[in-house]
């Protein structure tokens, strides 16, 4: 609870919001309850978030925040782009397993919120499209991968691994056989990708 | 409703309890609720049907058959395996989306139900890993698609398209982008599968 003569905070409602979430599920994520959570009025709270819709969008948005900061450190990295591209993907992949295995309610409660967040959900894609063009682009002009698309090239690799990052595949994170799917997919994706001779 | 004089086949257990599913949902595929939709008695649903964990396996089991068999048809078929390998995926991609769009109570209850049947889910997918592997196979030994490993590669080419066909995708379908995506993961697995001089 923040003390009561310092101003309210955007980040403290969104942490507020984050624990509501957490402890009551999605349903509870309200204006209303998160104002209750802080022991502040709902007009302290709306003075920051208009409606629930755009709190549910900052919640969603500060979630994915979290995700996106390591991965921009990756993409931005020096390095051949065929291993930046691995370490970008197993990044990804590796902070979506922890969390749903840290925090599966908490999980679970963004799954749903998700459904109604379109618009921070589709920059994330978006972001995430662009950091892995990127490599893919420093690749396409160091040489080790062919002159691709790398906007087109970057939604064919997120999409083909959604399997293995994509929430709603959590429940298959747990099965042994998938670090062998995503090894299978990774392997097939380079032999598109890269440039030179082939092995096979 | 079977004839009263009428022995019980399993099949009307099966036709029944899709009835109850669509009706009332996950919760009340039971061997009980069945028999009350049947107008028999619990003992003779018990006859084919040893509990409510083989009923929905069962029921999971037969709503994948109707989705195997146009498969397990284009597999089968003469012709070029790029072209065949394509037609299967776009069959399946086109079967789970028209149940989607055509039956979304239906298969929102399948959805529940598989968490409980694995060993049906694990066939089905056993199954389309070995249809795709079949054409490939014959691509590596007509000399359209590099000697890879088909299982390997099958694996990969159903992982890498599970945002098209798996259920937990559906609400992404109705996105336009779907196809353009779909066609950007195809063509980078193709980059990777086909043999002869690459286009870039």
């Amino acid at each position: 609870m923040p003390p009561a003569d310092a101003p309210l905070t955007r980040e403290q409602i969104l942490v507020a919001a984050e624990d509501v979430l957490r402890r009551f599920g999605p349903a509870k994520a309200t204006v209303v309850d998160v104002a209750r959570a802080l022991g502040v009025s709902h007009a302290a709270v709306y003075r920051h978030v208009a409606n629930k819709a755009e709190l549910r969008d900052l919640i969603i948005g500060r979630w994915l925040e979290g995700i996106m900061a390591p991965l921009r450190a990756i993409a931005a990295r020096p390095g051949p782009a065929p291993q930046r591209l691995r370490q970008l993907f197993d990044a990804l992949i590796s902070v979506k397993r922890r969390r749903a295995a840290d925090d599966p309610e908490l999980l679970a409660a963004y799954r749903t919120l998700v459904g109604g967040a379109k618009s921070a959900v589709a920059t994330h894609v978006d972001e995430l499209v662009g950091l892995t063009a990127m490599v893919i682009r420093a690749g396409v002009e160091e040489g080790t991968f062919r002159k691709v698309d790398p906007v087109a090239a970057g939604r064919a690799v997120l999409s083909a691994t959604s399997r293995f990052h994509h929430p709603a595949h959590a429940a298959e994170w747990a099965d042994p056989a998938i670090d062998t799917a995503y090894n299978d997919v990774w392997q097939l994706m380079m032999d598109g990708l890269c440039a030179g001779q082939r092995s096979g």
